[in-house]
């Protein structure tokens, strides 16, 4: 490392002067200062193995496809291919009735779709025969049903998302089947949204448990895999400062060859692991962060599990598997809030880490690119919206109790077809973050469990490594700003 | 109602030029308009009826002082008397250690006292013995374990957090008991914080089973409830464009009192019932907003229950006792969403209304006029801190990422001074809502749950009945403001 | 009591030639020898202080009665009064459908009972237009669902079981009232006969929290509480060879006059304190037996616990409250299985003692009088069932398999009907431990957790202190007893 | 089946003349008459499917422990064989400190094993180190602790309880690990018990998910799989007179290959589909007595499952699979009490649909084969224990209670002494169901939830088709029988 270390003059690397782009920014939620993380945490796959989007969605999709075609779906599914402008993170899937909702963190429904169809919420469209009131009275669901409602946490979840849409869409569409209220009729054949459901988890656990969607991914990993050389620029650079770990759910032979290719013109690429003062794979988050499991060597040269318990003090370069946060915080030393853990699930990475073991966390966001895009690019709908909005209030002062003004519906209307447009900048399913004005679940979980997010964790890099992050103002302590008042 | 009406002009009430105080305003968390909310439910305690600060908490203190005194505790203890300026509503007790604890929602310990000794949490006291790190090696705590921690969520719980830290004080400084990590030693008796915990809620568990508390109240209702003239005009108002229903886990007959007091001065105040559409006594909140309890008919002669459930139609000025809130729903025929309650716990009125069902809410935070008025008197050290935070940003931003700044800490050292200063203006535990720049669990919750809050319900009256309450704009979408970027 | 003791020569006490008769034995379920027991322990209520029946039970009975009336339930139930030859112990009320029911270990259905008005299961009843089978379709209850079924383990249930019993038969027969299959309908007033339990365990907390039933026993000790001057006698002749301790779940005051009673006649009666080695009240069993409570003093001229707890050595006389089975056994030094526990309570005293602690556990069952009355009283009914059984067995044999044998017919007739007139000697649920050959719930949970029973604990005194009760021999381990084999 | 039939003239193939051998009964826990069994479900493996033993335990210990071995267990665990002789069903692992247990129902420790060294309980072996009391002070263990302990509930468990013995038995002698309470130690590395067990749980489920296990077996059928031609005859038999279903957690392939070898010199074999109304394949017991799975129709030429749940009429024939035990009463039109439900799991198949859903139970015991032959083997050692048994009772009853005979102590000796050798003429563990006087934890279990068992569910030939299996009286109605009185 030392031959290396004096490459590392950041300085030249990243002049003052270069445009420093959204795309590179770390966001703040709660402040933090890197000068007190004495160690910091990765996960692997889509936090520092960057998934190629949408490729390897697409690979997803497609074994998910094939596998229920062979398990007995009809040939015509084969038609279908992955859109990526469809999904997003963080949608929820209803298996009684079969739709696919965007939800905010109270459980009320921002959008709901049946296979591609949208189901209209909005008194705006009363000539629709369906609306979301007619599956949901209350425009509500009690999210905690897990039984009913499954949440799609991560980006592994988008391929899912999708062929579940395209089963709802083809059977829907197929005239041998009969649409029922909670599945679909053929002759003696009923096939509930339920069991669908179900046939797309069993396939889904098919491809994992085959090893079909690693061996694949391994084939072909240039076309699967980002490789960002600033990387080892990082690990490099943190490493020098504080402790290092991965902690990871995938094997170590999955993660070995991933590392090699992220590290691949790196002079040492072989020696990965000495990138890390401690590797841990098969951690099994999100249990990891609760009792875990028993703490296992792995013999890196076979990749089979030692038998026993490794007891005596970290070895570098030492592979382990299994364990728990508290082992990782025992080995290295370190307490709960000294680490700042880097992942990309915001249930077991992120929500976990934070709430039952205290550690900072850094949320990885790659949908923040073109959240951040189209923000730039419709600024013009933005700024309409506000002045609308401003507008709105003003009126609404103004009025006089007992009517309604017909202006006032004139510009929810205006409104509405703003925000629509708005929505459909970022995809079918809208953004990620918010839905009109109001925020998604998801967005409310990265506000309140993410202390630091960005596109990727290499933007660390444009930060010097002492940085003090400052979150913006907390705004209950401005309790001014908080409301437009009414007769001011 | 009719006769009553005509007094009933709004713009002579309340001119539009008067001016228009903080502790009248209504904020807002998630826009809502009045136009749509078809029905109005109140809770009774703290929320219609407004207690008394501090001669309400300070009953509720002699009470549960005097009674432990009678089971066996130290007469020293009658030397205690309330103080207003200590306990903050949203504390938490660690019945382990019987310390008072201050977190925020994710944990994190935000202010811990010992008794009335505050515990040290930061590097510039360290010539203090005890540090929150020899408690809390992580400075943090498992809300989730709620066999140990207690957390105080209402109003009722002040005078219960003011005893026990009295308690706390008390065998502490007593010569003749040795302080130990969990408890005291006092010869061959052992004192855990734990049973002085229990002892406490077996107290508060007498004076309110005995009715006590109660009995005391009612005898002298001028002293301990609030009188607010505009209730009825509120209530008059409201029930001209919407149900209203009432929902207090009080019983009838001092609900029935303390309505007589609230509207003495009313023309008809005897009938108290007729403001509501339906009234409901014995709720049993949270369980309400859950499964809920059979709902009976209340005899309003006797006080006592009818046999049987009512099945038929709603007859107004029924009372019933129990229920649940979908009884509620059905009974007047409205759908969650089409609610706005009105109440006081942050927990059994408002998060579980909310997450439950999906209703609208509105949080009565009367600590909130007092939290208005420091800011308002200590906006010049509001200004500095500002000040001084943005030019730390600015000296981190031109600082050498090898060495620190001695700068960097005497702005610290200033913004830690002034941070203090600031919370002490709040009382001893600081603000309800933050500390520092940090904000509580009790504001989080506040921020999530409670879509509009004010200092009393009775606040709705200066708004329009048709009013659209407009939340400030969702940060998250205007993301380039989240933070203060390095380099820009 | 070195005085006393020389009294107690047991050989003239009971001299070997006297009459052995049935009440005084004590039945074994698993061998136990006396000389391995090194600690006593005992509850109060119903073993060492034995209430008499149906003295008590019409108390509990009346005062139930009286508060349902006070509650708004119709003057008529007062015509109601206790009969004792209704209820037995272990009987199941369904809430759902109002019936009380006789089960076995497995669930199936034994007796059922819908006010006095006993439902058919037999096909012999053909002709009834209700049937079991109406209400539970596989003759079966899940009785795991205990928010439906609640199951009257303890003699304190029997008045219970009759007010309820009382209940549904008044509102059957009054014409006033319309029959439903979930309860009764009376205008627009529907009585569910959920709500009408509930109602019943209401009065049953408030007799017990208002002391009501305590403050009546008291004052007519005599009348309610059986004096056996053979208690002392017993507990004298054990303190001598064991430990012993007291642990009830009643309060100090209550047990103190109690035991007062119980020994008034013996020389010293106000030191009954001296009997025990350790003496704990308000157990709270069965939580006793996990986790427990905290363990304090009782000032035993107050009646007042002391605060904190006490933690030095085990002093004589002393009177405990809360705790839990661990403190007892470190403050007495044993061991679980050192101990046998002589208490009533199936569930509270017996199973818990020993499925959580392995204690040695004795069950007190005063209804064995009666069920070894009746046994005796009808040997010939026995002797002739027995006889048609085997009878009906060789009938099996030597039939031919295609048809049925009317002779079959008509010993199964006979010996239903001998079987009726058996339970019904018993009573009209007939027997607490069968059901014709059938075991009810109660006797297999005799079976599987009590290591002995009686009628009464005095019986012990009988036995010689180091008797070696041995059980029966297990049946399992000599196969070829269990069946009567076809074609032998 | 009419050409067969005329074949099935019980008669001639069972004349009653026959000696009617042990092995042959079906015994019995509750009468239970065969004419109004409406429909018979079978289990396949170890039902339908006797596995021969020892062959197919040792082909699972091999596999299990050529696993263990290529996960990195040393090679010196390949010299163990599989001794039949060892283990019984029933026990229980004590994942904590690697003891095999025989325990009774309540908990208490019957027998203790560390690998092949027995550790003694009694007082007569004092010179023995290490004694039950220092692994469980009061030799009881709380066996509600899933997470600690490890019941063995079925046939297929037996290769496991055998390698888990080995790998204990290893370590323990190895002089390369140092023993320690909960492990080895080898150097830096320590091998608790707790992840020795997660090891072998483990490889089991390996061999299992990679079908290694059945593949081995399909492959020598003959070897694995005992063939009995009275088995066609039964199911023959029994479908002439109520309907027959079978309910298997193996897969439909694994189904078809077994019944075809079951089967083979029958007529059709390949219609072995006729036999039964109803066949379900993956049936996930217990869960299916719970709420099941969603039930799919097989496709028989392809092995796969059609997508969707077949909704009409039973079709004879079809395969099923999944689905719940609801869903078979009502395809099959039958009510739990009518159906006989023939098992070897006694906790997945016996207990839970006794329990759950009140149906009859047929429990299959292959092990009683030896049971009873050592019974009748050793009928001179049971003759004596009975005598010495009354002649210590005699005993205790004359005895003084002041002082201890000596005699006593000889006859206890002598009971220990045979009692030993009586339990090893079972195996080194003893009888599945005693251990002395004591009943295991698997017999109580027999006793309670199995109305009948036997060896084989094919002795059902050997009793007509109307049979009435009638249980021995019911002790408890038969009090004085239960114990012996001092005094008489």
């Amino acid at each position: 490392f030392k031959k290396f270390r004096k490459y590392l003059n950041f300085d030249l690397l990243f002049p003052k002067s270069v445009f420093f782009c959204f795309h590179c920014r770390v966001f703040v939620n709660r402040s933090l200062t890197l000068e007190n993380i004495k160690c910091y945490g990765f996960d692997m796959d889509y936090t520092l193995a960057m998934y190629k989007s949408p490729e390897y969605e697409s690979l997803g999709f497609e074994l998910l496809r094939d596998r229920l075609v062979s398990t007995g779906y009809p040939h015509e599914l084969l038609r279908y291919t992955y859109d990526p402008s469809f999904p997003t993170r963080g949608l929820v899937i209803d298996t009684l009735y079969g739709n696919l909702l965007k939800v905010d963190s109270n459980g009320n429904i921002l959008v709901c779709s049946h296979g591609f169809r949208f189901i209209k919420g909005s008194k705006l469209f009363v000539f629709y025969r369906e609306t979301i009131q007619n599956y949901y009275p209350n425009k509500f669901i009690q999210r905690d049903d897990t039984e009913r409602f499954y949440i799609l946490n991560t980006l592994f979840n988008l391929s899912e998302t999708y062929i579940y849409v395209c089963l709802v869409d083809f059977f829907t569409r197929c005239t041998r089947y009969t649409n029922l209220l909670k599945g679909f009729q053929h002759g003696d054949l009923f096939m509930s949204f339920r069991s669908m459901f179900q046939d797309l988890r069993d396939a889904m656990d098919h491809i994992h448990d085959t090893g079909t969607l690693k061996e694949r991914t391994l084939k072909n990993l240039e076309k699967y895999v980002m490789y960002d050389p600033n990387l080892p620029v990082l690990l490099t650079r943190i490493k020098e400062l504080a402790k290092v770990f991965l902690a990871t759910n995938s094997d170590f032979t999955y993660t070995e060859v991933s590392f090699k290719h992220l590290f691949y013109d790196f002079i040492h690429y072989s020696s990965w692991r000495s990138f890390f003062d401690l590797i841990v794979v098969d951690t099994k988050k999100p249990q990891f962060f609760a009792g875990g499991n028993v703490l296992r060597q792995v013999d890196t040269h076979t990749g089979k599990l030692r038998i026993g318990t490794y007891t005596g003090d970290l070895q570098h370069g030492t592979v382990y598997s299994g364990g728990s946060s508290d082992v990782i915080c025992d080995l290295l030393g370190v307490k709960g809030k000294d680490i700042l853990y880097v992942g990309d699930h915001i249930f077991g990475d992120i929500l976990k880490s934070k709430k039952r073991q205290g550690w900072k966390t850094f949320l990885v966001v790659p949908e923040l690119s073109k959240e951040l895009q189209v923000w730039e690019d419709k600024k013009n709908l933005f700024e309409e919206l506000k002045r609308l909005d401003v507008f709105l209030a003003e009126l609404h002062k103004n009025q006089d109790s007992s009517s309604t003004d017909p202006e006032i519906s004139s510009i929810q209307y205006r409104m509405k077809v703003l925000t629509y447009r708005m929505d459909m900048s970022y995809g079918q399913m809208g953004s990620l973050l918010r839905s009109g004005a109001r925020q998604t679940l998801f967005a409310s979980q990265l506000m309140r469990y993410a202390d630091l997010y960005s596109t990727s964790c290499v933007n660390l890099l444009y930060y010097p490594c002492n940085h003090l992050f400052m979150a913006p103002p907390v705004l209950v302590s401005y309790l001014p700003a908080f409301t437009r008042l009414y007769r001011e």
